[in-house]
């Protein structure tokens, strides 16, 4: 065409996002169908009110994202969250199947998807083995897996996680590769594997105002992230931090709330020196252990420089 | 604070976002709140789901934004939108009045917002004296009024518009300010004037997925559209574009489906010079007047290159 | 069971709503799913929120209940009502096929959901041969058709309708009977003829509070008025005296704003008479025709004793 | 009026519900706003949806009804229930205050409502000791109370509960008072002592299908429970009927889940008496207590025959 006169901006299917597309799919293996959205709340959102029925419910564990830090967006959609207790943020087929004894009838909702997170929420990590059993467990009883992947660089690059994006692609029916906390500036890429649920899926992206007109802004960002493993590298760097971090931390006697196994870990301190360390440093404290002790939240990114972290253990 | 072991990622509440908060009142002259989220539809949807209850309704004309193009998003956050005739894209006294007449009683929804765009969809603007006149009735008449900003820029640099930033903010409880139609990557700027729209508002931008965890990508562009009237500029080349289109489609005997205003114009031509020209350039029909012509739009905007206004000319 | 110590009460399966059934699908001669519910907007609330998607909208005529009189009902499920002109209160298929040529992408709901009334909120009925109509046109381009019957008992006795409750099990996918209308104290049959949609109904009829723990109270009802054709003489003799007044006041010279069909008329009078005749009588007036002239509404019912009639004729 | 040519029929608005709202307020000693609907789920839904902006939520207990029996009827509308755990199905002050102490800013929804059933969903009672300790802690946080009344003519009959119906409205911004449970066909009455939660309150009744065109249905049967003491000699009677076989069932050695209180109790029994018993009688397994026991639920009613209790106490 000779003249533009449309204000054509693409609305994600610019040539930008069509690279990164086909970049993250020679990762899955996979001719998945992937579209971009701006925040981690906006997929979970889209995500699971394009798939439930009014009177179905997604599952998930009781430290879940969707459970508590979205503002209920989820059941701002019409959905009930049944959450199940965890001790490590992960979620348990016992747990799960609770779930599924208790519903039984029309006075209660009906649980159709299990929701978990990788890594989760107090940075432990789904081994492939664990997540082929929830699956597997999944497809028997007719439920569907969605795995948010805010975090999932992290994960996929823990020492303590054996998953690949091809694993995820045969082991979900939909998740989401987390940009924004993995060292973009905007951005999560859903991946939809079960195509079932990738039908009319643009509607409820617009719909739910998670379209962006010039959707190439994270288009780009992934295309850069996956052309040279870049997204891997700012995992491990992130990880790495974390794991000297922890190392350290341990090594003058502290316990870990969670096995240290990403780029967040939760050292368990004396409220004195939590105090004292407040002084110098941010960060959230997470649990009340005790009277006398607390578990605190440090999180490492890709940008973390190692001597912010020599600096925090000299502190300790 | 010597290290920071929390992602801390600003929320919109950034460095960025706060200058360009502060460079935006300049032209309120007003201590109007702030806000930035992604898109129009995303504006939209919150602002109107945070003002109304849950048997509230909004009122706008038949081609509003919000009652075609954007997937029934406010019926998604559960309101009605009771929409009115309109022959120039912009909403009368006569028309408001007529809702309130019908609605009377709990049988049907009780209007309480009023919902205008400016520019309209056709490309029409409000003066001062027109939106003075709405903004007095909604105060009469106990019902809000908000201004879809989406291109306001084109709005404010019209020469058929004599309305200031300063005005929208006394003339309006809530308005927007479009960026991603007036060069920005991303981003409008939701102005708040009737304080008590304000409370809990980032309650709701976080529950429907708005809250960008990286907020200074929006607070940027904003920062430097404000900072040298970069914002007028741009609007102002896209409305001169459409301005020289406009009059020399004019000078070959066409007629418009409005009047040419901004930057968006609807030229009525025969269907066989529709084909002709769209085997060179890129736009939509917007409308069949009769058997033998239809309306067509031609959009401008700020990157549009005087040649290929010259070029459309000559081709017609 | 020697003891119930359950209080165990039926929730719309003990045997007078079994009876029930039994009875109607007598007439349906067809296997339909039955279900009661207590009143008409919650009939059409639980219908359309468990067949649509979020995405997907239903189709009404302008001055259809669901788009007037049921205060967002629908919308507040979270859907979006497209309402399309009307002169006599019937759809067109013109009129559907406009709104499916405007909704072509993402950018716009889907439509998906035909919803018409029979008689309409005007008076009119549609014919077999109408309804055969649309519910072709509904088949091949993939929309469900959904008949409200609020006034069915009045429609299918109607002298202009000949409707049977098996035509509609034939022609629809889903619609209700009415109770509350037609000499019922409570209750509207909802009758689920294309069995996709029946999955799980009875989860939306108690998430929407529609499940009466005692619903008995609906059933025997509706055993009543159909072991006797009790229904169909009910709505003959609200027939019968709605056309009396009709030929009554045409007699007078009068003209209607609709043919008079059905229970409610719509006789136009001058304004001058009607606020004479209200000093009298209870009616409502429908729509003002001109300066000098309105339409008023007329409704009989199965309780309308004759001797009314010829008092409000003797008053004109 | 002569003659009544317009179906008028009441909504809600007939001489039998005023009646009865008369007949109530000599009970609450209060101008309370009154309202009937037909269902316990219709009366929570409604009421909670009426009362939270969409970012808001309600505290309940997490065998609450609201919590797990109304197949996701308040998520439906949008809102969270922040569940708490309970050990004898009442809420603390202490369980609430953590809900408080937890939610702090807009990541999380914001708890405004505290959902308590009098009697709970095991059977216990609120003292007014109890309730006057919520409801001042209410105030003082901001947050209205609403009690569920389903089966509060058991819990004001029971010899564990010192409350009144004048209570009630002194001690909670709004509750009903259940009919269906304590022997109406149909019909649980709203009553509203905060009178500002009263605004536009029919409309909501209407867009969620609560508004029975014929109204006096449940207006007739109210009039006559609250004439002569119905509703509370029918309270009693079960409550005696509950307490007659709770001492049998203790004189027989057996512990209860719960204190007996009200008409629900929960004697635990060995397995296979359980399986002896369930071929004569009808009752539901509550819960599951270890590998041997588990605890039942028995509920009386005012229709319970006391050869019934006899009968099972001798079969026990």
């Amino acid at each position: 065409m000779e003249t533009n006169l449309q204000q054509t901006v693409g609305y994600g299917e610019d040539e930008f996002c069509n690279e990164a597309r086909d970049l993250i799919k020679t990762y899955l293996q996979k001719d998945s169908a992937i579209h971009f959205v701006s925040g981690g709340t906006q997929a979970n959102l889209i995500v699971i009110s394009s798939i439930l029925k009014p009177h179905e419910s997604v599952i998930a564990v009781e430290s879940g994202h969707i459970a508590v830090h979205e503002t209920g967006a989820i059941e701002a959609t019409g959905h009930k969250v049944n959450t199940v207790p965890t001790t490590d943020g992960k979620i348990t087929l016992e747990e799960i199947q609770n779930i599924l004894t208790l519903h039984t009838d029309e006075h209660m909702v009906k649980p159709k998807l299990v929701y978990i997170s990788n890594s989760t929420e107090v940075g432990s990590v789904y081994t492939k083995a664990e997540l082929t059993v929830i699956y597997d467990f999944c497809q028997e009883n007719n439920l569907y897996l969605f795995v948010d992947g805010a975090r999932l660089g992290s994960a996929l690059t823990s020492s303590k996680c054996d998953l690949t994006l091809e694993d995820l692609a045969n082991l979900t029916d939909i998740f989401y590769i987390g940009g924004t906390k993995n060292g973009a500036l905007i951005g999560e890429a859903i991946i939809i594997n079960n195509s079932k649920l990738n039908e009319d899926f643009r509607y409820h992206i617009k719909q739910k105002g998670g379209m962006l007109a010039k959707g190439r802004l994270i288009g780009i960002q992934f295309a850069e992230m996956f052309k040279n493993d870049l997204f891997f590298e700012m995992g491990k760097h992130a990880n790495a931090m974390a794991k000297k971090l922890a190392e350290g931390i341990a090594g003058e006697g502290y316990n870990f709330l969670t096995v240290p196994s990403s780029n967040q870990i939760f050292p368990i301190l004396f409220n004195y020196e939590i105090e004292r360390l407040q002084e110098h440093f941010d960060f959230f404290i997470w649990q009340k252990m005790d009277e006398e002790k607390s578990a605190i939240r440090l999180v490492t990114s890709w940008a973390t420089p190692e001597e912010q972290v020599d600096h925090f253990l000299k502190q300790l």
